[in-house]
């Protein structure tokens, strides 16, 4: 069988279950959006995430800078949803031969950029010829307190679903780009939309905040689409959870963007992906406390009861199938 | 300007330019073969290598199998150079959608013989969409004690030259691949020198017996050909290195191939890249304990002065250009 037909969950299952982890430090390992290791006073906190020139990005749309700065963000953010810090990171790159050299200094200096923002060192990798295709593999560490860490797998029932930002944008960013819709709607308007999907913000300051103030009991951030992170924490945590898709926070340029093309919003919040912000679950004795830090987050939903395969339902108990976007 | 006409060291220096580390903690950076970070009582290693098709390898060549093995070793031998002990790995892959499910199996299945040999763990990953080529980043972690670490810095006038194994087997298993030559030789040593080349193996063991024992002042796995790796070691320990290509380690084997095909071995241990063998200088005092440790490693050297550019030469004293592997 041909791995389009086998689908990405079953491709990591069958890694799992062909690797065995002999290490007892490992506390959590392939599966989850990033490594966990047991160092003792803390842990230790690594992650690896790969782009592919065009499968995840197209040069066409976006700068050396941005992809850059994407290419880090991306890995931050699944620090990020740890509630972690990051310390240092790696770069590997192919790059073909007729590669500009200012291409190469854009790319670096739009990580550096951010890294420097987030406190991250450029600390090593790996640089390599390609035939055709840049592709860039970020590798990037970080560490938390032991009684700060925030896992998938802690939802309970009687918690509230939070999410930060707002939810869609980047995918009607994308789809201005992909479609070759600009010049539809007012230039900032779209300006911000694709500034949204070519240079996300991960949220490590929320992310530390919700770690320090122990505010959330389950956290994930949202890389693939709402719902398929919703679904992440429901059967890790083995819950269900019920949302209602018309309280997921949008933008007023999202709004504008939907109208003008005659789309759901809500859909795109719902599967598009690469929004890169934060959904969690907050004990219900901590939301007076997550107010009180004036977080810009919203609540969209509840963990209703434990169920074992894991549950995600709109209001009406309608399950939201998983969507998010497809690998292969 | 282009990459290509740039050439590698100079993109490296580039990136090491712009990228200033912050980090007091981070003990070599960019441009070695892997990171070294001050984790209190212990150094943490952490390297990574980019494997791309096309380039790299071949999948008319090798097979899933060991092309998994071969992407875990070249990460492992960086760890052996610096000598530690190999710790976590991760896999960021990108398949294209038509791979076999059970192209994957193998390719995990190489890693995890490799790697429990090692004591190296999965621990995490990305798997993503390709277009046509399959791109394989690992990142490996390890951790050697803080007096055990060997650097490529510190061969000091005196020092004997010393390389483990037989140099320029993998450069022919290649070159039988990628000419066509099967069939030239008798099968078991065409078998040998293809081996050689797809699956190299990481000289962990070695790295450690040099790094308890304190054998070595420097140490470099000869990952791009020898002549390169010495320069490393001269440049980075500011000293001039004379060897005698006549005393470098050459197998039957290769004797035979280079015989056939009327070339000359020492040409293909000099250049040839990809032996993953170790490489480094030993004291004077220290050279008996060596002996003593009943180590497989030949001398074919020695450091003669300081040099602050450095210098790698032969016995006569004409340089040996670094014609080491061309990245772009």
């Amino acid at each position: 069988m041909k791995i389009n037909r086998f689908g990405e969950e079953k491709i990591i299952s069958l890694i799992n279950s062909k690797v065995s982890t002999t290490s007892s430090k490992v506390v959590t390992g392939i599966g989850d959006d990033a490594a966990v290791i047991d160092a003792g006073d803390r842990y230790e906190i690594i992650t690896t995430d790969m782009l592919v020139e065009g499968v995840h990005f197209n040069l066409g749309f976006t700068d050396a800078y941005h992809l850059g700065r994407k290419s880090l963000a991306i890995n931050l953010s699944d620090i990020a949803a740890m509630g972690g810090e990051p310390l240092y990171y790696l770069v590997a790159i192919s790059l073909p031969g007729h590669t500009k050299v200012q291409f190469v200094e854009e790319l670096y200096r739009g990580m550096q950029d951010l890294a420097l923002i987030h406190g991250a060192n450029l600390i090593g990798g790996d640089t390599v010829g390609a035939e055709e295709k840049v592709v860039i593999a970020v590798t990037a560490t970080g560490q938390v307190k032991k009684d700060e860490i925030i896992f998938r797998h802690g939802a309970k029932p009687g918690d509230l679903v939070y999410v930060s930002g707002f939810l869609g944008d980047s995918a009607a960013g994308l789809k201005i780009m992909f479609e070759g819709l600009r010049g539809r709607l007012a230039p900032e308007i779209e300006n911000y939309l694709i500034k949204r999907h070519i240079d996300p913000e991960p949220r490590l300051n929320l992310g530390r905040r919700l770690a320090v103030n122990k505010l959330a009991s389950a956290l994930n951030d949202i890389s693939d689409g709402l719902v398929k992170k919703l679904w992440e924490i429901a059967r890790s945590s083995e819950v269900q959870i019920k949302i209602d898709p018309e309280t997921i926070p949008i933008s007023d340029q999202l709004g504008c963007f939907s109208k003008c093309l005659d789309l759901s919003p809500i859909d795109l919040a719902l599967h598009g992906g690469e929004d890169y912000e934060l959904l969690f679950t907050v004990p219900p004795d901590q939301e007076v406390l997550l107010h009180k830090n004036k977080l810009l987050v919203k609540k969209i939903g509840r963990v209703v009861m434990k169920a074992v395969q894991g549950e995600v339902c709109n209001q009406d108990g309608h399950l939201l199938l998983d969507q998010g976007f497809m690998h292969f």
